[in-house]
């Protein structure tokens, strides 16, 4: 295919026909397909089926410890899951607290525990207008929670090894910026892995607000879909170095390891955020649910456990990923209107197209019966300001059902793309 | 025995040496029980051991409607989930939350969003400093998130039949004043349930806050001790006449049905506050743990499933209120420094001592072997301002040791009394 920038006003209605006539042809199909959200398949939840047998009247509901887990008590998680996620994580077991089936709801709590009592002493709510840098693209749940509490969003480009830093250097240098959220390995939606140098800027950094808070969404520590995977340097360890340990609240759940609905979630933070975060759920919980945690903790036993589980999940997700980046290898070959990176982990792919053409490749998508997460979606307040960024989640769909879906959103990003360049 | 305040200062020494040396004996015993906090037995869990296989690879993980109970999705809960909570409250289903593993956090979560986002239009926690009415002696968790929000309490005193609602009512002529919290029914320590003309008055409440709330506890809607059991109101039902729904947010759980650590817990509300709820809801979490929803819905089946189960946890606690019951008579008998109830269901005694004596009591049967709740507890910032409330756990316990502990505890407050009345 030629570089669209190149064709000639006539060139591009030539094209504009032919691939209309593709679109038209795949409208005509009546698919109903779903690439919105990071879900993953009922053959990966089936690879947990056996999680169910770990406890029962049978086999027993006693922690190592022989605490009763049907009964009330253990704040902090049973210690036998705990070892699990330290072990993910690289922390130890006193820095992590197992807490219910959602990391958002973790890092929702988090930020509200902020603004009512506030990281340091201040509540953040009591401190007027407080911001945030985010990275972008980036997850749209975490950008809710930040309008839900009225904090206002900064973009911070995400560059090919993480956040710019240079600007988010210059944003906290204000005060009333007081944290950044990322997905730091396999980010949502690009699947960019943090370089060392970009999490040692990280850990390095020296906000004015001495309650500056990053929320470390380690959602993909151990996601990974290609043989070559990405290592994320231990922001603990990073931050040793600059002892900036309480800057860090790092979560990350099981949601995409066993069962999205009822998996079970972490939180890792220093000695003192703990200490912290221990005195609010005092008052907010008698206890998470610890027979979910014993399930978890039987049938994973450690971290080797979740690897070899996740080299499962790899070999699901794998061939779906490809036929998504092969679709669009071929389908926007030479045209020079999308951009896409090939990750090695995590559960979506990016895609940019052709400026102020994503909303329209959208609803293209959406005519023709692939539901897409709302172009938009990936920048906070829904605004992309270059209206390029699509975000593909090709978990769910099967292979076949993938190719026909990344096929028509090729399809209707090119004739997006036809269209506004034909507007000239 | 005789009247304490009869004695004579040598009677009142005869009395204290004998009692002294029971108590001595005691000690001598080396007890080592517990009846702090309403926790079921092991034999009340062992009740619900088949609720393990109502979900499992071979039984099948799917709801009614189709929904994989493993994935994502369904924010508000499975509906047959919700029809159980709305039998048990005598509401829509549509009027039901079905949460997670704890209706404490529900409450703690409310209240958390009243303080950020508000129950009207305007944020608690910029309305400068706001009251919450408490009927005392109360649950010392309530009082827990209020004194974490900084929400000023003040007491009302419990009736025989509620709360002093001339009391309320006029605390409620102050705009700072935002809500009550109670256990209407088997309160939480009393086991005293809210006659319907006290229920009427709660409902026909005219508060000069328009964002007052009161957060009906109902975790002991079905919860009954005695054959003859307490009948509440709806309090939803009489809110209607005075259409004061919205000033109501009530909150059940399966903890003390099911299991405490990992049960189902409900919220039910107008469907005014349901859809400001269901806002929060979305930016906080994608959904409870809907494989626990589905095990509590196939296990229990409905109102009735629920009510049948309960008889065994009646069975199982009766013989043990019946032991402190028993022996309260026996050992207070006419001492007359002692008064307690006789709760037709819930889970708690409350025994009230002599004035000035309950936390003395606490410290001598704590010395000899049987933890209570901390004296104190059952009142706002742990302060009883007459010091006499004690509140008694008895369902942990066996009823052998039961017998032990609260003839240990009557003793003590025996002892404590003859120390008080010996300084006069």
């Amino acid at each position: 295919m030629s570089l669209y920038s190149s064709l000639s006003a006539e060139q591009l209605r030539v094209e504009y026909d032919e691939v209309k006539q593709s679109y038209d042809d795949f409208k005509a199909r009546g698919l109903e397909l779903n690439m919105a959200r990071g879900k993953p398949s009922p053959a990966q939840l089936d690879m947990s089926l056996d999680i169910f047998d770990s406890v029962n009247a049978l086999n027993g509901y006693k922690a190592q410890d022989g605490t009763d887990c049907r009964n009330y008590g253990n704040l902090t998680g049973l210690d036998e899951c705990k070892t699990i996620f330290a072990q993910a994580l690289g922390v130890q077991n006193d820095n992590i607290i197992v807490c219910g089936n959602s990391s958002l709801n973790i890092m929702f709590d988090y930020i509200s525990q902020c603004m009512t009592h506030g990281a340091g002493d201040k509540p953040w709510m009591l401190q007027g207008k407080i911001k945030f840098a985010c990275p972008v693209p980036g997850y749209d749940r975490h950008f809710g929670i930040l309008e839900h509490f009225g904090i206002e969003m900064l973009n911070v480009p995400m560059l090919a090894d993480g956040p710019d830093m240079d600007k988010v250097n210059e944003l906290i240098k204000d005060e009333t910026v007081k944290g950044m959220i990322l997905v730091p390995k396999y980010s949502n939606p690009e699947g960019i892995t943090l370089s060392d140098e970009c999490v040692r800027k990280i850990a390095a950094m020296k906000p004015a607000a001495e309650d500056f808070r990053v929320i470390w969404d380690n959602a993909y520590c151990i996601h990974d879909v290609n043989e070559t995977s990405d290592e994320l340097l231990n922001i603990f360890e990073a931050a040793k170095e600059f002892s900036s340990e309480d800057m860090f609240i790092e979560v990350t759940s099981t949601s995409k390891i066993s069962f999205p609905g009822a998996g079970v979630s972490a939180l890792a933070a220093s000695d003192r955020n703990i200490e912290m975060i221990k005195k609010r759920m005092t008052v907010q919980t008698i206890g998470n649910d610890k027979l979910n945690q014993l399930r978890h903790a039987i049938y994973f036993k450690n971290l080797d456990g979740l690897k070899n589980h996740m080299k499962k999940h790899a070999a699901s997700l794998k061939p779906k990923f490809d036929a998504v980046i092969e679709c669009f290898t071929k389908e926007f070959d030479g045209t020079g209107i999308a951009q896409w990176k090939n990750p090695n982990g995590g559960y979506f792919i990016s895609l940019n197209v052709l400026d102020g053409t994503a909303k329209r490749t959208g609803e293209l998508c959406k005519d023709a019966g692939v539901v897409l997460t709302p172009p938009g979606a990936t920048y906070p307040y829904g605004k992309d300001p270059e209206d390029k960024n699509i975000r593909i989640a090709p978990s769910f769909p099967t292979v076949e059902e993938l190719r026909k879906a990344a096929e028509l959103l090729a399809i209707s990003a090119r004739l997006a793309a036809c269209e506004k360049l034909l507007k000239r």
